[in-house]
């Protein structure tokens, strides 16, 4: 009698912006029992050190390989967890394991994948200062390596001109390190110059910095690949504090009544 | 000597889409702490009991009269958990409270205020089913009690033709059982019949639910008010899977190049 090896499986997951604190006990649960991680080496180092675990870390730019890898690790029979930052759903590895599976091997449709959600950097930042995302809103990626500049631009005007609040990840990159400056021209040119922008680093983390600022005040030279950009709608409010309290942000659930109310 | 009563404070928190496994070890400390829970019933009902803490509940269409009265409790020195599903800041108490202290009493500023992030029901829906927030997308609320029905029209239409998935809240009420029937007549002016559509009901609870359907085909009766709807961009794909096995359902996170690379 041959003893089968135990079937692998893949589950992806998110750990949050930054503490355990955000990270979901299912999420958890899944590192305390995964024999491989697999992800962008800043997320694995958030994951707490497991004996006999192996850590697959790599690069930030290659998602489809490391997705790739994590699927050929499960096929093998091995208990993979691949690793986002935020939610593994919102621009991170689930796409990119999906996309893997859609173009490899037929095998891997049999396999045991799953993906966990997770705290998302937008979510964050938007409890850090209030409700800035209590309104319709939309998170776009200004990441132009994966679909055209002229698309982001399009998407981001669109939005603004039918009053989104809107989240921007990826806002900065290495190689179009000018790219938040473009959008910025595009998003002054559909939105009031007092439009609420809220400049989000490194939410939940020790360099952690938050700016409330406007769409025409905004230094975008603060900007960097750890910054959450939110950008409110037409009617997104600032409270003032006193004794130098820092000032809560918040849209407002309604349209149109905001000041009629007041 | 007198003694103060220990300041009050207001917490803001959200318990995730149902189950304890996707609430925030924050949110699970903080509902340990609470004196007082203030929320609609249904979601205080999935906080874990405990002895002594006193729990406000009510129905659901009074956010600010129910903000109102935590920040009164905070007032009054007690240590109150506003208690959301989901995302606090999504759709949900956060901007309620921030809205209640703008137009609320002057001392309301000077509070112990905080909101702390959570898991939203679109992404325990996208979870479930693979990866089809992995692109640029909005939330929309199809709530109208809040917004002019036209804004919510136009919102949805551009958001549409611009190609973000979408994913929509509050489709369904008692007030307009047939807006999601007028969501969808917008919708197809604008889209592809093959335009993927989730229909997530309940998702991560016992009474969970989930189809993966199409812009023409969706069966519109099966969306009550716990359903999260999801309609992909024009490149969502759908992943078969062999002997029976659930599809899955991605946005790839690159555009225009999902074809040209198969």
């Amino acid at each position: 009698m041959t003893v089968r090896p135990p079937p692998g499986r893949l589950r992806v997951i998110g750990t949050g912006p930054g503490p355990l604190a955000w990270m979901t006990p299912e999420t958890a649960a899944i590192l305390a029992e995964a024999t491989d991680l697999v992800g962008y080496a800043a997320y694995v180092a958030r994951c707490p050190p497991r004996d006999g675990q192996i850590r697959h870390e790599s690069d930030n730019r290659v998602e489809i390989e490391r997705a790739r890898h994590g699927l050929e690790l499960a096929a093998a029979g091995r208990d993979v967890a691949v690793v986002s930052g935020g939610d593994p759903g919102v621009f991170a590895m689930a796409a990119a394991v999906m996309e893997a599976i859609d173009r490899g091997e037929a095998a891997w449709r049999r396999l045991d994948v799953s993906v966990h959600p997770g705290v998302s950097a937008m979510q964050a930042a938007a409890a850090a200062v209030g409700a800035p995302l209590g309104a319709d809103f939309c998170a776009i990626s200004l990441s132009d390596n994966l679909k055209p500049w002229e698309v982001v631009i399009r998407r981001l005007t669109t939005a603004a001109a039918a009053d989104f609040v809107i989240a921007l990840y990826n806002p900065k990159s290495l190689a179009r390190p000018r790219k938040i400056f473009e959008a910025f021209d595009a998003l002054r040119a559909v939105r009031a110059p007092d439009t609420v922008v809220i400049l989000a680093r490194a939410v939940g983390r020790p360099d952690q910095r938050l700016i409330v600022t406007t769409l025409a005040d905004a230094d975008l030279d603060l900007v960097d690949m750890a910054t959450c950009v939110i950008l409110g709608n037409s009617e997104t409010r600032v409270i003032a504090r006193p004794d130098g309290r820092a000032p809560w942000v918040y849209s407002p659930r309604s349209v149109g009544t905001s000041e009629g109310g007041r």
